[in-house]
């Protein structure tokens, strides 16, 4: 069964304390819709300008990527150009031009009305609610989301939690959507808002889900001690879960044991997107090596027992 | 087997955003030494003045720890005094009296001088040092520190690790100590410092354990909502690993497996620990609420394999 997956698709400048690249690939849809393609089908929705490179659309055409929601329109694709400080953690957003983002529309086609999953990738809420009108019952759906909607359309946030299963964010901007101090208390906080799960993403702190009644996982961070491009690395993270989701639990109900498995495998694809920019490390990743540092992830969490 | 430990006992004043007690028993052996008691006979080495309640030394002398290394002297007991702000997580300290403290040399009886395991808890490193001198041959020797001694003592710090088989210290620490960014960087260069096995502590964010050859395990924390009082955390961690160390590896080396179930049960016990102010709730835990938060740990860190 295909993931739907609706994001931004985006041309990034971004500079690091080592390297500067310019015209990358990038935006959440992009990041998310490769990394989920590692697991299954994917519907992409989405917007590009006609200066968008034929190589982008070759790279995910290769992949089991349907790109009958991808709209090509006159004018220039989004464009975000950010820095990296040293600790390559926090960073500077340089400038965005929306360009052919600021008018979009997603219309999804006919064939993409029934997903089972959807991931609403890191766009507006509104955005994610139009997208939310066009679909059928879907089994699962999980929105990830950013400060930026926190700060400025938190309402229109708000309202979609009600319509999710799930919310991915991460540790500040949960702390920035309850007031919660605590990382237990703001998780919680965000569930008894609408989602019956929330994953707190930590950067090299691992990430936490919240299930029903109390349900806990505390999911370990792979120790990288390289950090090449950390763009993409949260939309990296929804796909392969979202992916992950779709494919393992097709037809049945999802369960927190399958979200568990889900949240390290969206951990395995982020792991490997920060090694290199843009998708150059991701769009190379192979079975093999996502079931290798799975088992991995598995080894460095496992203690024995009392 | 004993656990052989040295370090501070101390009456804090401690403030936090909602509560402020005075008077309170404190110090990184008093910690260390009720945490280990769990596990195994307690060998203290330690000084107090003549105003240090009869109290604590009753509760002391109650668990399985042996005074005959504890110092009462003419003059105060060392005194701290701290707040912790709105977040639980930065600490200011208000004043400090090393009282007898100032003038402590550690000697120890004769009856502690051949220990299996050694915690040197946090204090002065040329006091850690001056233990060291005086046991034969321990099996195993562990570490903690701080950054006052960072940033005072480095010098006689970096050669205790060459003494020791392992450091425990926190995030911030690891990386004031080694200049590195990355906790995964950072851990691996305290190991070229001289200890083997090097604990890292993340507060909120579990426990990074970097072992020989790349071993590396990743504790999750235990998912607190409300910390009271977050002093003493760091002891009651090292004192809670050395104990179980003492008594689960008696007689045969301490192995990388051995020392995961330490971390975790030195998260176990801290996590008790913050539930209340000074040593309330250390002192009432027992084996079968330790047994029970160790299950959970497991449970929080468990997810099906692939």
């Amino acid at each position: 069964m295909p993931v739907l997956i609706v994001g931004s698709i985006a041309l990034d400048d971004i500079k690091t304390p080592l390297a500067e690249h310019l015209n990358l690939l990038g935006g959440s849809a992009s990041y998310g819709a490769v990394s989920a393609s590692n697991f299954c089908p994917v519907l992409l929705v989405g917007i590009v300008g006609e200066d968008f490179p034929k190589e982008h659309i070759e790279l995910l055409k290769s992949r089991q990527i349907d790109l009958d929601g991808l709209q090509i329109v006159p004018g220039k694709t989004f464009r975000w150009s950010g820095e990296y400080m040293w600790d390559m953690n926090t960073r500077e957003t340089r400038s965005v031009e929306l360009n052919v983002f600021e008018h979009f529309t997603p219309v999804l086609p006919e064939s993409y009305r029934s997903p089972s999953i959807v991931l609403l990738a890191n766009i507006a809420p509104d955005l994610q609610h139009h997208v939310l009108d066009q679909v059928a019952s879907p089994r699962f759906v999980i929105a990830d989301t950013m400060d930026l909607w926190i700060n400025i359309a938190k309402d229109s946030l708000i309202r979609l939690l009600g319509r999710v299963n799930m919310l991915i964010l991460n540790d500040g901007e949960a702390r920035q959507l309850t007031g919660a101090t605590s990382l237990i208390k703001a998780g919680r906080a965000i569930q008894a808002l609408g989602p019956q799960y929330v994953a707190i993403k930590k950067g090299e702190h691992g990430c936490l889900l919240f299930g029903k009644k109390g349900q806990f996982f505390s999911c370990p961070a792979y120790p990288l001690e390289d950090i090449h491009d950390p763009t993409g690395a949260g939309d990296t993270f929804a796909g392969g879960l979202a992916g992950f989701l779709a494919r393992d639990t097709e037809g049945r109900d999802v369960t927190f044991a399958a979200l568990c498995q889900a949240v390290v495998y969206g951990s395995v694809m982020a792991s490997y997107n920060v090694e290199a920019f843009s998708l150059e490390r991701l769009k190379t990743v192979d079975a093999p090596q996502i079931a290798e540092r799975f088992a991995l992830f598995q080894k460095i969490s496992r203690f024995d027992q009392a």
